[in-house]
């Protein structure tokens, strides 16, 4: 196939690009909605794949990419550029390829950029969608990597026993609402915190947790979980950090399992303060274990998680609920709506749906 | 034996009794000596062991119980009483005995009072000395709780592998000294911090620690464990929390791990600040494990880890330094120095030497 010249469209291609990298809270005008042109196939003499993308995924770790860290940082993943596309895990559909394993037509999930087409150079970073009967966004989440950061955590690190009590926090978003259902089929008794009764009402009715509370309504985080939790915490799945951590330390039985999945209430913090947590020592005398993941981690086990997690879903085992913005303009609002809670369930931004 | 009426000698008692609960760092002031008189013998009806104290060890968890908690606070251990003799781990020697297990002469270590004369009345907590042919002293360090923490969380919650990079703080502690010369046992390199250049000499001439510095003349804690260990650290054994944790979390390898043994930054602290705590992230991103324990959770190793540690000491792997301090009388001052790092190696008190 080296050096074949056929001619090939060429389509405008929309994307959400950064404009600047960010401190502190971030807003809609760091990033903005640029066009340019894309021709729609591999160029000669590359391994790659072009996908359509169809769902893009916001998810809080994008955060730490919009800032400009020092050259030499321990970072998770390298700062977005600034006048590029930004990146993250998304569904689209192979529109070429010159990879083996891919053809046209072919539905994928994996890291992807935030614009209309992307030339995929990395082809192995994508997974072929098996479950087609299934709505395609739940691989933005449930089937994605929020699904498979629940389910490791969950499953791995937390590692429940029957009869544990289990806390979340960040409960209704796309990794605690799965968090809490693993929870029920492991047979657990979990509790979740969000921050609206209107998600708090989500957990207790439609994610069947045994107890959930808005923790914008406590004025003592330590009282809520004492109250819902009175025999204490075995196991924390942590999508906040900071203060609720802190709350949760104190509250934990000797060898409890801190399952750490995220901070979000110190992403924008122009330093990340530690502040409140003042309870750190209950790690050694009640021998608790806090350990830290990412999907990442968890990658050898996608095939298995795949398979697990759409059973679940087909016997009704896991429900999900999404929020779903329309079209790419929508999506910087989208992505800045997780950081002030205003999204319920999973969010993503459908830019296109074949 | 009930209702036995045999006189028994009457001895004075000589002990060291807390005076008033401490807030921030302690004084001598906080501890009296004061004497009273004591039955050399079980009293009739009573299933218990009457002890003569010959070592006190002075270890940093002894500093909580110096405090009062809130009735109902989760504590690892409950406070001193005001006027009673602080408790502690000791050596000692059987006098009198109404349990099948203890006779007059056998020579036994476990919690005990900081006075000449214990009636310990709970003595399955007392375990016989076997290796009656190494110094006595060492029951109160490296084959005492000191000796049992380092092992348990070194070799069961650290885990190591061979070529493992490992940093210990406080690490010509009771227990750092046993860690480093473990880690050496164990096969990998090793990086010790300490309080004096007197002591970052011992680490590297006495107990082999592979390179050591001095963290008061360091003005970037970060920057020193990245001179010493620049592709990072698999296990940091933390005995200190604060900014040295705050620092490895920093510096630890993906899949690290964090033994938390010991915050003795934090313990004189009116609140606990989490200052410096930026870097818990890193616990995410990085997979790391922070594990606390204590040596209660190993106590059912302890038959295994005494002749296991005993073979070391014979064949001259593990080698000690005591910091021996003589007499009751110094029992107050020798505590106090533990959390000024006064002491050089583990410290004791030797109260009577048979």
């Amino acid at each position: 196939m080296a050096g074949r010249k056929a001619a090939m469209v060429v389509e405008k291609n929309k994307k959400v690009v950064l404009r600047r990298h960010v401190t502190g809270f971030p807003t809609e005008e760091d990033m903005e909605i640029t066009v340019d042109t894309i021709e729609l196939g591999v160029p000669a003499g590359l391994t790659a794949v072009l996908i359509k993308n169809l769902y893009l995924s916001c998810d809080p770790w994008m955060r730490g990419r919009m800032s400009k860290h020092e050259d030499g940082a321990t970072v998770p993943a390298s700062d977005f550029v600034i006048g590029e596309a930004m990146v993250n895990f998304g569904v689209g559909k192979v529109v070429g390829s010159t990879h083996p394993e891919f053809t046209a037509g072919d539905l994928v999930w994996g890291l992807s950029g935030w614009e209309e087409y992307t030339l995929v150079t990395q082809p192995e970073s994508l997974h072929k969608i098996k479950h087609t009967e299934l709505p395609l966004s739940y691989y933005t989440g449930v089937l994605g990597m929020p699904g498979l950061t629940a389910y490791g955590g969950f499953t791995h690190v937390a590692r429940p026993k029957k009869g544990d009590f289990v806390y979340v926090s960040a409960a209704s978003g796309a990794v605690g609402q799965i968090v809490g259902q693993l929870a029920k089929i492991a047979g657990c008794y979990v509790v979740g915190s969000a921050g609206s009764d209107e998600k708090v009402s989500l957990l207790k009715t439609k994610f069947g947790f045994d107890d959930a509370f808005n923790y914008k309504s406590e004025s003592d985080l330590g009282a809520a979980l004492k109250r819902c939790l009175p025999d204490g915490i075995d196991i924390y799945f942590d999508n906040v950090g900071g203060a609720t951590l802190d709350a949760a330390l104190l509250h934990m039985r000797h060898g409890g399992r801190v399952a750490a999945c995220g901070m979000i209430s110190q992403y924008n913090l122009e330093e990340r303060d530690g502040h409140g947590l003042r309870n750190l020592f209950y790690i050694i005398s009640n021998a608790i274990r806090v350990e830290g993941f990412t999907a990442l981690d968890w990658f050898h086990l996608y095939a298995r998680f795949e398979e697990e997690m759409a059973r679940y879903i087909k016997e009704g085992k896991v429900v999900v609920v999404e929020d779903v913005a329309e079209g790419i303009e929508s999506a910087p609002a989208a992505l800045i709506g997780l950081f002030s809670g205003k999204n319920v369930g999973k969010q993503l931004v459908a830019i296109a749906r074949a």
